[in-house]
């Protein structure tokens, strides 16, 4: 493995229209709470840290995601709040956030 | 770790002006070659592989560059020959494709 940020954030922002049946993370805000969750990295000293945007993860019923690499874990990121515990309990804390993780992929 | 795409794959595909000193992976066809990486993909039966775009991965000058993760395997794709060695031989035959890896980051 080579590692050039640790962790690797990929943030979905895909926007479909708004009255799509599946909905979309772009659609719910996706791309100001990436922006939120680079402030969020940088406040927190995780300067070794990368968040960037990914195009469609097809995980969109349950957006906004996001997804940590390498480690593989994924996350409903809806609001502000939950970036805030994405970072402060699993990235600095080291402690996944199991009631913001997801486990099991949408099924379409 | 939660599996929802082995391997998940990020190209870059940002673009900058022509001029821009650091170049882009998006002025280099990376989009072009992020979807021919997708048929090659689905040609060779990797089912559960899924080719995202990237927003910037900050590797210009190498660029066009993707990454393999969970892996954490950086390359050079710059054109068509790339991608099929990449994933004939990595993910299909389990080789890291040595001569066209990145194993250093972009010093700036």
């Amino acid at each position: 493995m080579t590692v050039f940020y640790s962790p690797h954030i990929f943030s979905c922002t895909n926007k479909r229209p708004d009255d799509h049946p599946r909905g979309s993370c772009g659609a719910k805000n996706g791309e100001a709470l990436r922006q939120y969750l680079r402030e969020k990295l940088k406040a927190a000293g995780l300067t070794e840290a990368r968040a960037n945007v990914a195009g469609c993860l097809d995980q969109c019923e349950n957006g906004p995601v996001l997804v940590i690499y390498p480690e593989g874990v994924w996350y409903r990121a809806a609001d502000i709040a939950a970036i805030d515990r994405i970072v402060d309990e699993h990235l600095v804390g080291g402690r996944i956030v199991a009631d913001l993780q997801l486990t099991e992929k949408v099924k379409k």
